[in-house]
């Protein structure tokens, strides 16, 4: 198999039309994607609603002031320079007339395409209540974490100038919904910060005495990890000083305070790591693209949609399975369905058969404060605590590395990391 | 005469009371002024809305996406935290009760102090028209800067998925409105970005083809430097492409064009850099204390006010003199005043006599695009063009070093100046 890529590539002469491919979301899944097209007799157009590409995986860095939101987001436009055959546009796209082949963008702008890969990913769910976003707001952009990140670092300007008692406890109450590895990670950050980041430059409160609480409605924390690697996160979280309680279902979320059956936590930071819910994209494919409870596309084992051969859907917006397995949510999902469904493209314009997707477990990691972490390989190699933090720094370096300067990476973003999130902490929209 | 500073000091035993000291702002004024309490028996606290420090010379540079926020600002308790004497709080001073001696919070709390420092500074001004401000945002902090940089590259965004040519001329139209430096920082930073930072990530716009207008009211740019100066400025906009305007008064901005007279200039994105006024906590010491027009505090030679000896006004709140010359609005004239200031507290404290302000003028500099600048040291000492560029580099690496880590700015501030604003290229708060 002769790959288009290592073809030499003239830009497109006048008249000639190259086969236009749209990428619908620049995540890990649109922007793997897009690359692959580098150097092919291609069209591309890659939309997003946001300018750049976030780094999720160190979103809640973000979210704790460890890291300054320009340390783990790029533009998107930037990111793609080198491939003239493709072009950026920000914007919300509403909806995709399969049909007519053409997505229509908010201001009605038509964006036809010859093949199209939805890449749309997926937002924070509040179940039955949507009224929950504006008390405890969820993590999934940098816009996201900015807000978080004002709340948490307003909690302990407000308590700093608070002279009720209960209401000072209130403000260094930080309540965190969802055990999984957003909940965990968000968790264990805040203890390290208030403690050691914040602590000498308050005079009227310890912000050691901050109380952070991790609710998860099922049995354990991290159920996506082994249970003796979650035990682990479990025990390390506990010594930071977190307050993990699992079976414990929210049953109610308010401007001051949590509610956990009877219980009524006092809190004035509530955060939202609980559920996904996908695009609404994909719903909107219509009646032949079957859809789960939470609105990912079913895809076939090649990543097309039934009916739709030319309609892909990757990453988090997608329902995909390898060996009976379902691929997970993370970043690795939506790198490498991103890049099979955009191989599987060019099969196509070549006249090729398509590969079905296999996803390929490279192993799962979580960090629990700044120095400790789990990590799980696969074929029971399972690594917890130290160790496990250095290989998931080494790791998050390696790929944040791939889609920036690798030297001003290391030299920066170690240095950010390491300085405790000095010009990170600023609060800002606050009017 | 023995410094304060150079005794050896104990904290406050239980029931010893210092002198307590108010200071209201943490800008330049601010900031040095509570230096100076460093080490002396006193009991400091400041009072700022925001919780960071801005080095507001270099906010052009957030404003046009070449530094990031976090380059430029760091948290005001972070920079204080060696002082156990001072605290800070995060708060709106709604007005100060010198009766009482109390500063009044917007929560209500009650600030009281024996010595209050008054360093409020300014806030843009659009004179009679409030109603242009949502369309001309002004640049006074980092939340202007980051409003300033989304309009900016959301320009260009959305000119990338115009088809209409007078919309998209519209929308890569930029007219600047105030010919004074700030407004000379954004009209020669912007050309310099859409051309060289911008241009190779656009595929349907030429970024280069933005337009750049710079309105000024009166007869020349740039009023408060000496007339080569500023007509070396203007040579040198006029070389980046800037159209410069002077005579030309604004008489309306509305949300598509601004008009001068009977013309009618179409432009999406207007920024306002043409007048300050100061902050209204001045009009509020009470009717023995004169402010001017702008309702800034005509202060004694010592600083003080009219009747008050223990309230005391610095920087761009004050209007100040030295040997009959008014001294400027600009970051030197805050940083010797707010320490002139703090020295006449402790002179007071020690009960010796006050001594007068003298500002001491180290010279005044403007940069015109990436790498030009001139710069004004008295005596006749001009310079201009690139040697001017570097000198101001210097400078600016040298002030910015003192109130962060040394080599910790060369590295990361220098890296992100000659990277060309990569990360710092993010619109957020989109939405």
């Amino acid at each position: 198999m002769t790959s288009v890529a290592q073809q030499s590539v003239t830009p497109a002469a006048g008249g000639v039309q190259f086969p236009r491919v749209l990428i619908i979301g620049a995540g890990f899944g649109g922007l793997y994607a897009a690359r692959v097209f580098r150097d092919t007799l291609t069209q591309v157009t890659v939309v997003d609603r946001s300018n750049h590409h976030t780094f999720q995986p160190l979103l809640y860095q973000v979210a704790t002031a460890v890291l300054a939101p320009s340390d783990i987001a790029a533009p998107i436009r930037w990111l793609l320079r080198k491939q003239p055959n493709t072009e950026v546009l920000m914007g919300e796209v509403e909806r995709v007339d399969p049909d007519r082949r053409v997505a229509i963008l908010d201001n009605g702008t038509e964006l036809p395409y010859d093949y199209l890969i939805l890449a749309a990913g997926a937002r924070h769910s509040y179940f039955a209540h949507p009224e929950w976003e504006a008390v405890a707001p969820g993590l999934k952009s940098i816009d996201d974490a900015i807000e978080i990140r004002r709340r948490f670092l307003k909690a302990f300007e407000d308590a700093e100038r608070e002279s009720d008692p209960a209401a000072r406890e209130a403000l260094l109450t930080f309540v965190i919904i969802g055990g999984g590895p957003t909940g965990v990670e968000l968790a264990g950050m805040l203890p390290t910060i208030a403690r050691h980041t914040l602590r000498g430059d308050f005079r009227r409160i310890d912000t050691a005495s901050a109380r952070v609480i991790l609710l998860e409605g099922g049995p354990r924390i991290l159920p996506t990890f082994p249970e003796d690697l979650a035990a682990h996160a479990e025990r390390d979280l506990r010594e930071l000083g977190v307050d993990v309680r699992t079976r414990s279902m929210v049953t109610s979320v308010e401007p001051n305070a949590v509610c956990v059956g009877d219980e009524r936590i006092v809190a004035r930071t509530v955060l939202w790591a609980a559920g996904n819910t996908a695009s609404p994209l994909g719903r909107l494919l219509g009646p032949s693209v079957p859809v789960d409870r939470a609105g990912r596309v079913i895809v076939n084992s090649d990543l097309s949609v039934p009916d739709r051969p030319e309609i892909f859907v990757v990453g988090d917006l997608a329902v995909m399975s390898t060996d009976g397995k379902p691929v997970p949510g993370v970043a690795q999902g939506a790198i490498q369905s991103g890049r099979a469904a955009a191989r599987n493209v060019l099969h196509s314009i070549r006249g090729e058969g398509r590969a079905d997707f296999r996803y390929w477990n490279k192993g799962d990691m979580a960090t629990i404060g700044r120095y400790k972490a789990i990590g799980d390989f696969g074929h029971g190699i399972h690594v917890a605590g130290h160790p496990a933090w250095w290989f998931w720094l080494f790791l998050h370096i390696l790929y944040l590395a791939g889609f920036r300067n690798r030297l001003s990476v290391l030299i920066e973003w170690g240095y950010a990391f390491f300085r405790y999130g000095l010009g990170a902490r600023l609060i800002t929209r606050n009017r």
